[in-house]
C-alpha cells in the first residue's frame, strides 16, 4: 500500500526523480540527497511502512540481502574502506522521514565522519536488571 | 565454523558468560558491555564471519528478523521511545571486533546520544558520477 502524503513512497515508486542505483520488485535504492559520504544510499521499500516496528518480516529479510548486495558493490565500484548500516526508528532515534529506510554508508579512511556514541554509565546491577526485563 | 581466537565466537557459543537476552540456533543476543543506552544489545551469529561482506545471505535475512523481534521487545518491556540498528564493517566504519554484530540500541527522549553524521559537501556532478559508478 502506498501513502499519498509520503515523499519516500513517491521516490520509491518513481513519481519523484532520484539517483537510483538499484531496483527490484520490493525496493528502490537511491543516493541520499544529504549524504554522509560519497555513495551514501538508502534502501526504500516500495510498500509504505513507518519503520522497523511495522515492517513485514519477509521484507526485513530481503532488506538485509539488498544491503549486503549494495555494500559489496560499494567495495567493488567505489573502493571504499568500510560500510555502515544504520536504520533509525522514531524521532528520538533520529528518524526524520516516517517511511522505513536503511542507510548504507560507504566509509573511507579519513572521511572525517564518526558514527558512534559515548558509553552510558550503568552499574552492574542496572545491567542485570535490564537483562532480566528483556529475557 | 568457529574461530578460536575470536571473543565474540566464545560469547556467542557460551564459553564466555554474557547477559543473554535471546538465543536460537543461529544467534545469541547479549547486552553490550559498553552500552550507548540502557538495554543496548548485540546480535551475534554463532558461526564466525568477519562482517557483512562475508555474512551468509540466509544468516543476514535471519539477523533482520531477530533485530525486529528485539526492537519490539525493547518497546514493550523497556518502553523505549525509538530504536537504532547500527552495523559496522571494517575499521574505518568503526568495527572494533571482527565478528559480525548488529547493534540494537533502544533510544529514550533525552538519553543524550546523537547517532548521526554531518552532511558531506558534494556537487550535483559528483553525485551524478557516483550514481553512475553504482549502477
Amino acid at each position: 500500500m502506498k501513502d499519498n502524503n509520503c515523499i519516500f513512497c513517491k521516490i520509491a515508486n518513481g513519481e519523484i526523480p532520484s539517483r537510483t542505483i538499484e531496483e527490484n520488485e520490493l525496493f528502490r535504492v537511491v543516493l541520499d540527497v544529504a549524504p554522509a559520504t560519497k555513495g551514501h544510499a538508502l534502501i526504500l521499500p516500495k510498500e509504505h511502512c513507518r519503520n522497523l516496528f511495522d515492517l513485514p518480516e519477509e521484507t526485513g529479510a530481503e532488506v538485509m540481502k539488498m544491503a549486503q548486495k549494495i555494500a559489496l558493490k560499494m567495495k567493488d565500484k567505489l573502493h571504499c574502506d568500510g560500510v555502515n548500516l544504520v536504520q533509525n526508528n522514531e524521532e528520538p532515534a533520529g528518524q526524520t522521514v516516517f517511511h522505513f529506510h536503511m542507510h548504507v554508508i560507504p566509509r573511507y579512511v579519513d572521511d572525517g565522519q564518526t558514527i558512534g556514541w559515548k558509553p552510558a554509565q550503568l552499574t552492574a546491577e542496572e545491567m542485570d536488571a535490564v537483562a532480566e526485563q528483556l529475557k
